[in-house]
């Protein structure tokens, strides 16, 4: 019997309006390496959402798009500030440090959110030759966590780093997830925050392959195409990257697929928020639900469905919703996870 | 009117096949980063191809496929011999020097083959501190003119390799190219030849995105994994590209594209040897015709058709074929060549 | 009036045994770059200390001798396990990160000091390609804050980093200051404790320039000359450098430069000690006091001492001993901190 | 019995007025890391010889010169044209690429100089993402062959740069020698012909460790403070680097030591240039000969001086002089030549 998956939103497939746009770009030739019609198109879809002033590139995965937006962003003597849960930290096996040559400030927090307090305690020695300077901070939204960052939060952040000489960039793997439970429009919570570099993420709202880095502040942009070809992300069909985020820059699918997901998640969380042995330990206001439940039963879900235990001394566990989950797999999550039996 | 390409075979869009492929993929969830059906069938079509001592790993692109395979290869203070014609010195802004740290020893030629005649005068100052020490002989198969290196003449480099410490890497941007013409097996002239890791490409013989890395020296690939997760190359939905090669690698596919491609190179070189203004520069042996003409005549032809102009100063031209290249547009294409009217 | 200096140990000119071996060494012509007589003097020097089976290596500075250690202990996709007061860590300006391309796990203490207990915390992953793997623990002796790891606590740890396949690292930028302080010989809390590779300090105990990275696994030493010239770290006149460190390891001078520094440092704690607004906040075990003190009493001490305030929120200060430390300057330091009038 | 050495300009010691500049600066303390009176006096030497509007950094050896000087002057994607005899591509073991990030362009000559016509061929695909981007010109004053750059060549290359938004780099490990044979000021054929950055050359002129990155163009110079220590280059007891320089700067000491140097060189020159089977194969314009001898007669004098055999196929060998190289010694190593017998 196969599994149903609540492990995470890349376990989900392509969205059938992406695989039919990958379908519908695929006539005849096309100009490689970007200078073809459709990545024009794609990114006229994404002023349409954020003005004409901003640049934009694709590139494979997120961590690219978060090193590449780094390595313009920074020179190597300067540090990024992040928080300690931040994929950046956890999840990019050392790229951040190799490919920019720099270092991660951490913060450490219990939301995955940073705030001008808890990120100050790292502006010192500022002009010290011996020291790190910071240069940029980076926040996740929605965070690691699935919380989310409101406009003026980021707002907050962006003005402190400006008034610090220090950049903002924004792990936006899914950013849509953010800003549909934010209800408000993907610029609203970015450029119009004042985000200065934004990974735009792709492949987790039903994309196959794709991630966008969005330049708000065009300055930074200046030498991209170069840091992007050299840093091994320039994709020579650049086409079916484009058509796929021309897609999802379409009839509203970004907003659909990510409010979906969150719905999801709604429900779950509703549905199990009252079991005595389940202890929600983070604020559900995406796609993701941080839970703490017995081990015993983690066993006993698990003949079923799959999802993460995030922190194995807690039992803590990650349960994530996508495009794709269905109400009816929800449901049969609800109440196998209240009805299990389990020993203590 | 909408030009014909000659330009290069990743102006092609995705095989039927391929795209088929990918989705009869999209079926449900799978778990991500590779942990997947798709890529266990993927991998066990190549050990098909290849045996079964072989550990492959997928990349996005040809840069990153090359790049990553001589991170595995060599230390930051060992340098590479390459071709002053090969993709890793020409075409790839710096990434070979930049992730792997180390230097690239050119080889001037005519034909963009290595020989150990011309490669042993790089074979110098060996475990002198102050000069970077060889640690990899990098070739192109197909070379980046076209040209094909027969079994004997991989052996003869492989075995000056490793009589000097040496490994050696082959860039098969085009190895399905190469086999096919010269009609012997993928491992023929890769495993059999003593080829230590090869970067096979997928895009140029019909993927959307995706080449692999093939070890066949497996204590290189010890690491690999963490070197392509640091080196940004971990793609989450994998099944989508490991779909792909099993495609490209099931019911000859891998054979069919590119005997297509190398045969319609063939026909176009046979239809224009003999006009007086054309001189076919490089043995024709693959999919590439590199020849000069009339700059005016260039000109003309770039009224209906797309080619690169290698060299500038003396009007080289680059002539790409691919899978499906039309016979009626070589045809129309040889025909131009022919009757076009220029001044001289 | 000049003022006296508590700063650092490098604030200290040369000792004048260390000068005489330097002009003596100023004789005629010796082959550059190490293949002299002085250099295999020095060399021999260091094994009468620690044993024939290590390999030395001279280098300039402190930063160097411990990223050029990493680079030969680590893979780029492996993490440095350190406590977060560690001179790597803060005073490094980012070399460990672009040098090695690496992480820094932080430990976060109250003395500096590691243990298997607070560094287990960064075992996990293991494997696990999205995460660095932690391949080095590294320590500092005498720590940041003047502390003192015993040849037991060593060891502890050295077991601990080779049963997780990891090494251990030292950085004895004061491992000298270490050995007097335990009345052990440098080789007790190094080598025969399970280090792998020290970072020698000679600079701040009487060097004028010069520090040695000594491998007591000799296995990571193999490319070592390279990495070191590829570092930027190979003196040409290596001579005197090795001279110096021969002088060092002559006449127990390491030793009497040490203990007299680490004295001095015992003598100021113990006149001001029962200071009531003196609190000393580290155990003073070689030649460094941490202290908090009033604000008031800092600014009118800088009149005629010069130290550093370490922590500008609680007014902690470092005040620092060296070889050349005089006794009537602690007094007279201790004098003032003393009967210094200041408003609280 | 001992040899008398003609290797290189490094096989010589400290001169005795700059060890006598050492010992003077051993009085007292003084503040680390370049803080101090010392190399305040220093950079004001260096503003005697250059002017106001200059900035100076001391550093430790001439490949640590050369790439920081690189790192300040380019990007990653940028490559740097050189000749193919350059320090920076034969003698420092792969540390441009890899603490750059970049790529060098290589331009061969018969003398080792540069010029606009040479260096031209390197100067296409400018603006194209896949091809790295020349951006920085270096040469070596005097060159890796002894020959000198005139201020008018230099010139000449200055302005070729700058219309191409190049920066000129000078690696200056023997520019005084070069000033000096061209009978000019240090200026005049550095800054006042249009170099940017200036590699300065202390420790084959006399000095005992220590080169300066001097910056005509103070805008590169920005950051360098922190380019300097995060490249591991930054010298804690900077004092004892500055007293050398200051000693070298003063009474015209650069200039007669470098000018001993040449006359050395030259005197040895006129003695050898009439022996039949002696081909001086390169200009005497410094303190270097280059020159063909039979095999035998390298051998035979061998068992009295030392020198080195440039290129093992040709029998051409690199006969150096410096500051202490005695007149006595180049007559007795004249006549040798003259005199030894050998069989052909």
């Amino acid at each position: 019997m196969s599994l149903i998956y609540f492990a995470s939103d890349n376990y989900a497939g392509i969205h059938p309006e992406i695989l039919n746009a990958i379908e519908k770009a695929n006539q005849g030739y096309a100009t490689a390496y970007g200078d073809d019609e459709q990545t024009k198109t794609a990114i006229g879809k994404f002023r349409e959402q954020f003005g004409d002033d901003i640049d934009v590139f694709f590139v494979f995965n997120g961590t690219a798009a978060n090193v590449t937006s780094l390595i313009a962003m920074n020179n190597s003597y300067q540090a990024v500030i992040c928080a300690d849960s931040a994929h950046i930290q956890m999840d990019e096996c050392g790229a951040p440090e190799k490919f920019c040559g720099g270092k991660l400030l951490l913060v450490p927090t219990n939301d995955g959110k940073l705030t001008p307090e808890n990120v100050v305690k790292h502006i010192y020695r500022i002009g010290d030759q011996h020291h790190v300077q910071p240069g940029v901070i980076s926040i996740s939204q929605t965070t690691e966590y699935g919380t989310v960052y409101t406009p003026k939060e980021v707002r907050a952040l962006a003005n402190f780093a400006h008034e610090h000489q220090m950049y903002l960039h924004m792990d936006g793997a899914r950013i849509c997830n953010a800003a549909a439970a934010l209800n408000v429009s993907l610029s609203t919570v970015t450029k119009e925050s004042g985000v200065d570099v934004l990974s735009f993420g792709g492949t987790k709202n039903g994309l196959m392959i794709g991630e966008a880095v969005v330049f708000f502040n065009r300055s930074l942009a200046k030498n991209f195409l170069f840091i992007r070809k050299q840093s091994m992300q320039l994709a020579s069909k650049m086409r079916f990257i484009s058509a796929q985020f021309s897609a999802l820059l379409s009839n509203n699918l970004w907003h659909r697929n990510a409010a979906h997901a969150n719905a999801m998640a709604t429900l779950l969380a509703e549905k199990i928020a009252d079991i005595p042995h389940i202890k929600i330990t983070q604020a559900v206001q995406a796609n993701a639900i941080f839970a703490k439940m017995p081990r015993e039963l983690i066993n006993q879900l698990y003949e079923k469905f799959f999802f993460y235990i995030w922190n194995e001394n807690t039992n803590e566990v990650r349960i994530m919703t996508s495009f794709n989950t269905k109400e009816s797999d929800v449901n049969a999550f609800a109440n196998a996870i209240r009805s299990t039996k389990f020993h203590d």
